[in-house]
């Protein structure tokens, strides 16, 4: 699918602050940057980075005063296959080596205390996609989608305790509980089409039958509609925007279009 | 029904150390003690105090070195009638004003975290005796009683995520869940016939229906064979032994028996 | 010191909820209530409770819609002694009673984490008064009043580690290090001369030499200006407004003035 | 410095586990393997895997029953130069891009709780190798050396109130202080000389003036004495063994003694 996403975000920094921001579309295999527009209405050059095997990108700079951080891109996101229920689970012996650290317990996901309860609630369920299938369904059954409930700082186990949370809290409870059952996981920023209201989306994928797989745990919008920006352990790795001090986000607004694909642009 | 109770502590105490003690049966309404016998092998007189309302009683002192304990009674423990689903729940207007405490979130019961879990959970069954023991039912099927996992600082929310634990910690999860339905709920400790092993039980109690009902979430030991100690907002309240640093237990001894009550012994 | 107190609440109830409320001045031996009124907007007749020991008063509703919750009253809070350093520490035996559960860890005040920070901070400060008046010093050294920082639910353990709070987190880190060295320490309400901006003040007591000791830790307001409310083991048990359900407060005003004592009337 | 190392570990597993162990020295720039030796007493063959930048090796294997784990090596861990006060500080722009994760907070170390804290108290020293050098004296001044007050799920929340901790406590409170004054840093794993009793180490790495520099905040073992294993986000990343579910450690011995260098051995 071809997509036309944009970030317009303004900042109020009160004194010069260094940042790095996670808000550009990644260069991954799973998808074709066709153009792409990145401005930041003042402040020094940006040092920018991207990750090798992950095509990932991030830029880092020092900003002050009032910012406006700006991004626009064409992508064309390709085919996002849907998880379904045969997806083979690996023994760790058969991972990838840089897929293993998603095993491990997260600041977020304390998967190491939710053992007992996944194995309670899913042991039964065959393993692979099946059962991570079978969370998504307990997570929709279990958890309810609440503005203002959570904060930056909120776990897997206040979201797992208190039964409510915004996409960020669902992909890290989802996380949570596959890692609980060793499936890798990890959380993953994304432009969503269809979410509303407008916003960066928080979702996750799980490593099964040799591949990444995106999901939704919220449910607010489908995966073939998805821009990947970042990926990590949970929310604090993919933050869009991480300062050295607090800041003020003034306003930001994410637009998230269908692009017109060629044929369609010709014909008419 | 008549018991005979009996704790033999020994403690250490490195250096000079104040304690407060909580092993005496309660001189409570709903029991009679019909003989009983406190020693201490060393160390000053004991500060004897009874809470007049509740009958129960703890003693403070300050010991040092290698100290035994003990307390014997014979205990009649009366009638002590089951909740059934029909004990009605109260308006908080109808509370008697020293039971309202027990309707607030304490440290090892933070019931204002469980409210949407539990209203999910158990709105759906008719409120008072009825609700409380789909309460039992339910912690009866979600977690396991498992020693080692716990300790005495876990709250009500571990043990909710963790899904094992012991009679404490059932307890505790259970007056979380009461009180987070709007039902008054405390800790009781007690000695328990037919505990195995043998040891100072934790147990709770909530209210309904203008009185206070038993409970034993772990089922681990009849209602019926049960004598008070003392009673409070959760286990800290409750601890058969306060000490102001930390002391070694030697030793701990527990026995509970049915005494023959004195138609059986004249028949005898 | 006589004073005008008055809170006018506005709250607004989604459905049916009960609530507790704590805004009267306490009928308690150190302060007069000279003329109080006490009135809702709307409402079922109101349930009162006093405390017998302490004079401490709530009152019980059910409110819905829009409410209005008023109180004045003319109190003469007497004389309140300043704590000096001598004030005697009591060992346990010498307590009554009814101050011995202001010796446990509650739980915003988890007093049993501190007690090895206690000890190396403040052992070598002689114990009673002095030791109290220290750890005032402490906390006005080491935590900024920093409103926005903490919530209903912050507990002195994060306050400790942040360093920030307000009257509640500093009330709750006080005695929090009181009971850490086995000085009794209790949550208190209160209205507050001088306070800026004026608000329902959290402030704390120890016991020291035979009595109760009033302390702003956070320095806004002076002890002699304070008409007490309510007490408890932290901020749980003295909530102005304990409700069912979540309400929401559409407005608060407290005024505190001081009120011309009949000397100064004749005079003019 | 040449030394020879050696860990036997023996473990009961009561199903078949699977497990990644981190205990063979890593092939890092900074130290030399001379001779190596890792074998297994039963179980199928080992999944080895070595990462390309920092050399560091782990193996995966599944293991049932009671099983031997035994490593062996002489390495030649070269000069370990020791931070001095004026190891110069980056800002973000200047950090490789690999350095950036190190800034974060993580699960034992939310460094993002510790800003107003780490402000107060280190922001008057001069940044880079003295700041850090005034962290390691305060851990030293205020932390207590002391088994058994921690778990492997201890937090530097935990530790920085309770003052009392082992090498992993201390490691992970000086990352969190690193970071929160915006100092990458990481925790490592060693086999470490002159350690008393032997036993896995656990330090950590702060990056300054363009390197890492190793630290041991106990002050327990020199760090020319220090093998590299492991290092990441926290002890998560860097455990010597990380299992499926939960086994027995029956025993382990670990050694570490200096090798004679050729010249000393010629000589002889």
């Amino acid at each position: 699918m071809k997509l036309n996403v944009s970030a317009s975000l303004t900042y109020s920094f009160s004194s010069p602050t260094q940042v790095i921001a996670a808000i550009e579309a990644a260069h991954s295999p799973d998808q074709t940057i066709l153009s792409e527009e990145l401005w930041i209405t003042s402040g020094p050059a940006l040092i920018r980075d991207t990750e090798a095997a992950s095509g990932e990108r991030r830029f880092r700079t020092a900003l002050e005063g009032q910012v406006g951080i700006n991004y626009r891109a064409v992508v064309d996101n390709g085919q996002r296959p849907l998880l379904g229920p045969d997806a083979r689970q690996h023994d760790w012996a058969e991972l990838p080596r840089e897929v293993l650290p998603y095993l491990l317990p997260s600041r977020f996901c304390p998967s190491d205390e939710f053992m007992r309860f996944a194995q309670r609630e899913f042991r039964s369920v065959r393993g692979g996609g099946a059962r991570v299938l079978a969370m998504l369904d307990w997570l929709n059954a279990h958890v309810d989608y609440v503005h203002g409930v959570s904060t930056a700082k909120t776990t897997a186990e206040h979201t797992f305790i208190d039964r409510a949370g915004v996409c960020r809290d669902f992909s890290h409870l989802g996380i949570t509980l596959a890692r609980a059952m060793n499936i890798p996981a990890r959380a993953v920023s994304a432009y969503a089409l269809a979410l509303k209201p407008p916003d960066f989306h928080a979702v996750f994928e799980v490593y099964l039958d040799g591949r990444w797989w995106l999901l939704d745990p919220t449910r607010l919008a489908p995966i073939e509609g998805m821009v990947r920006i970042a990926s990590g352990r949970d929310a604090a790795d993919i933050a869009f925007l991480t300062s050295e001090y607090n800041c003020q986000c003034l306003s930001q607004v994410i637009t998230v279009t269908q692009a017109p694909d060629e044929a369609e642009t010709r014909a008419a």
